[in-house]
């Protein structure tokens, strides 16, 4: 914490204009905060928030939190104009883009919890808002209500993060956490989230990663003082997650949770930079992210002097998201009362993005192989080929679904008995684990890789 | 993440003067920090950070990082003269305080991680900050590399904290994580944590629960915007723990924390306040604190909107806590690059300390008592007597220490059989626990009151 006189005594200060742009589920709770908490957010800043007024679509629908009529318009531009800080909660790229770019160009500050636009313009924004010498601040666009943003720009500011890996979706870590603890399959659990309300109607965005990616980008842009686009980041999502790899993992003494990691590497040919990637990882029981349950986000950072930290709170809903708008805003008011410059923006560096194939990681590989002698010894072989090594290769119980086939008269003939094997290496590059796993897969000692996954945290 | 242009261009700047007060554990790490990562933290500043020296009791001493000799000094005042920025990291109260008060004398700022200075003196010395227009920072003093200062006083701006609970303890929490998982007695716990250098030869600050109560101060501060001095925390520490204790609690589903706790309340009179306390706490298994291992720290926050957060690290170390207080200095240093107004302090409300008594909780109540007919409806009325309600009354298994009265023969006669009754008690006001607790004691079927224990997170 740090106390110092403020610039400026503090002589009654003229309101500040607040624009909110949307009144869906986060912009109702922050109209209703701006309203009910007028006075304690006044005494905290010096000078009253006064909500300007409200964009919506339509101006005489019903809101979670019902503002007096007037203060709903359709009129964005002209409200935008009017604000000192705008506050974009509508989401998707236009008009929202266009609008912060409309407010920046007023010299107003901009707060946005819009992740989507973030990870596709983000830089863009950013330079234009550094241009005009005012502010864009967006706690609220990653992990909902858990402060990360300010932790890993100021607190961590004279350390070196090396890693960020985040539960950053809590849609996909409640469908996870379903089929670990109930042995659900993926389609049920999907389907107990929607009835829940944790899941959209169209769940893609979740569930294929794109969300989670889109924060693995803003993430990275924090951790590593440098910008990403979500293009530069290798995603896979949860949709191919089976009860059987949870048995396996599980039997192994991993969970399975969709983790946005961004990682500081050295490639092959000595490039520094970072790889950004999201997919479904294993990681031990007794690592912290394992514990992080249901609808909960969480981001784990490594630091070289801090060491291991970890960040927890809810991923969404109304009320929290809103909390992290308020702080950023009133950050922002206390700043525009204060005088002075607002924070100067770290001097970016250049951290290019990786491919996903310069990665270090392990692999969880279960296959299913003809039951005979040479087996082990043909695939440690062929893993051995390509440099990786092996921390553990042994046979799993068949999952429900492979006895089928055992219960088929010729599984028990000689010729075809067949069993599970599960094949945990150590760390490699991801490129020689996947060629790893390629090689396996020609062998005619197995019958089908079943699954590959990889691992985290050991 | 805030952008903005600097208010003044990136002309090279002259080099910033630190002066480093102490060279133990943790100022070894910020020497080393500071000439290792030079270019890193000139870069990020946009002016070199320049160790002007280094003040220690013994110039010729050997350091876990050793600078040039002549960087060593005794004469601390000239030191402190020259710098323009101080980092105090002797601890102890003088000359700690002497040479801050000097230091803001100066106009210079000061970076921190002394919580026994900052929870006697605290208030004084942030009023001399003020005072003299600089700025004093500390997220080193409170829970390691954890960054949990700016997330409170910045990311929470527009919220309204209701509770901190901390694992503020290292020592402590090892000790009852020890006790935990091995069934070790409180004794051997702590020669355990003494030999692996968790605990100091003398552990009283640690184990009586003096350097949590000091940091239960630090957090309440920041929390509630208002000061909060040590003497204002009721402490009660860890030695009276028993393995008996552990065993009762992990047989209800609970693990046995040392929690400094600081949460809003209003007193029976109607005055709104806060609470601090610190004393060793009952948490469900399930609850996020309850994982944190070792010599771990987390502070679990919750707010009117955010809801529950956590934040977790390291809670000592010296490279750490080094971290901690790089970032305040790079945070300052930019500041002073940049010129304009360091961050205004928040409006400090005035929110008293109110007694413990007045604080609401659980208890988990083991007593002995005579096993015959009418001994529950004796103890359930008494309770009853203070307008307490039970959770749960059940007999629990004798735990070994209570074998050596069921071995002696007069434990076989039908006059003096005795079993253990573990209570657990809803929330209500701690006056009316400790109350029936006392009256508990008087009834003739208790032989014994073998622990009260305070229960959190039901």
């Amino acid at each position: 914490m740090t106390v110092t006189t403020p610039s400026a005594p503090h002589a009654p200060q003229p309101a500040l204009k607040i624009a909110l742009l949307g009144a869906g589920t986060v912009g109702s709770q922050v109209a209703r905060i701006l309203t009910e908490d007028a006075e304690m957010l006044a005494a905290r800043v010096g000078a009253r928030l006064e909500l300007a007024g409200v964009f919506v679509r339509n101006p005489d629908g019903r809101r979670d939190y019902q503002l007096p009529r007037e203060l709903y318009t359709t009129d964005a531009e002209a409200l935008v104009d009017s604000a000192d800080i705008v506050l974009e909660l509508m989401g998707g790229i236009e008009p929202a883009k266009s609008l912060i770019e409309r407010a920046i160009g007023n010299g107003s500050a901009v707060v946005t919890g819009n992740k989507a636009l973030l990870a596709q313009s983000g830089s863009e924004l950013f330079a234009a808002a550094a241009e005009a010498g005012t502010q864009l601040s967006f706690e609220a666009s990653v992990a909902g209500a858990i402060p990360i943003l300010r932790p890993l720009r100021d607190s961590l500011a004279g350390d070196t993060i090396t890693r960020v890996m985040g539960i950053a979706n809590g849609t996909t870590n409640y469908i996870l956490d379903q089929m670990d603890t109930t042995g659900a399959a993926f389609d049920d659990a999907l389907a107990d989230a929607q009835e829940l309300g944790y899941a959209e109607a169209d769940p893609t965005a979740d569930i294929e990663g794109h969300d989670a990616a889109a924060k693995a980008a803003i993430l990275a842009n924090l951790a590593f003082h440098a910008p990403f686009r979500i293009d530069e980041v290798y995603c896979e999502g949860i949709t191919r997650i089976t009860a059987a790899d949870n048995e396996a993992a599980s039997e192994a003494g991993y969970v399975i949770k969709l983790l946005a990691i961004a990682e500081r590497i050295t490639a092959g040919d000595g490039t520094a930079g970072a790889v950004l990637r999201v997919h479904p990882t294993l990681l031990p029981r007794e690592h912290p992210l394992a514990a992080v349950r249901g609808a909960f986000n969480a981001v784990f950072v490594e630091a070289q002097n801090a060491g291991e930290l970890m960040f927890y709170g809810p991923g969404a809903g109304g009320a929290p998201t809103a909390s992290a708008v308020m702080g950023d805003t009133v950050s922002i008011a206390r700043r525009l009362v204060r005088g002075g410059a607002g924070r100067t923006h770290t001097p970016r560096s250049v951290v290019p993005a990786l491919p996903v194939g310069e990665a270090r990681t392990s692999y969880m590989v279960v296959i299913r192989v003809a039951d005979r002698p040479g087996v082990l010894a043909a695939i440690a072989s062929a893993v051995a080929e390509h440099g990786v090594s092996i921390v553990s290769m042994r046979q799993v119980p068949l999952a429900e679904d492979d006895l089928v086939v055992e219960e088929s008269d010729e599984a028990y003939t000689d010729e075809a008995p067949e069993s599970l094997l599960r094949i945990i290496t150590h760390e490699a590059k991801e490129q020689n684990l996947a060629a790893t796993v390629a090689t396996i897969k020609e062998l005619d000692v197995v019958t089908e890789v079943v699954s590959v996954l990889r691992v985290e945290g050991n």
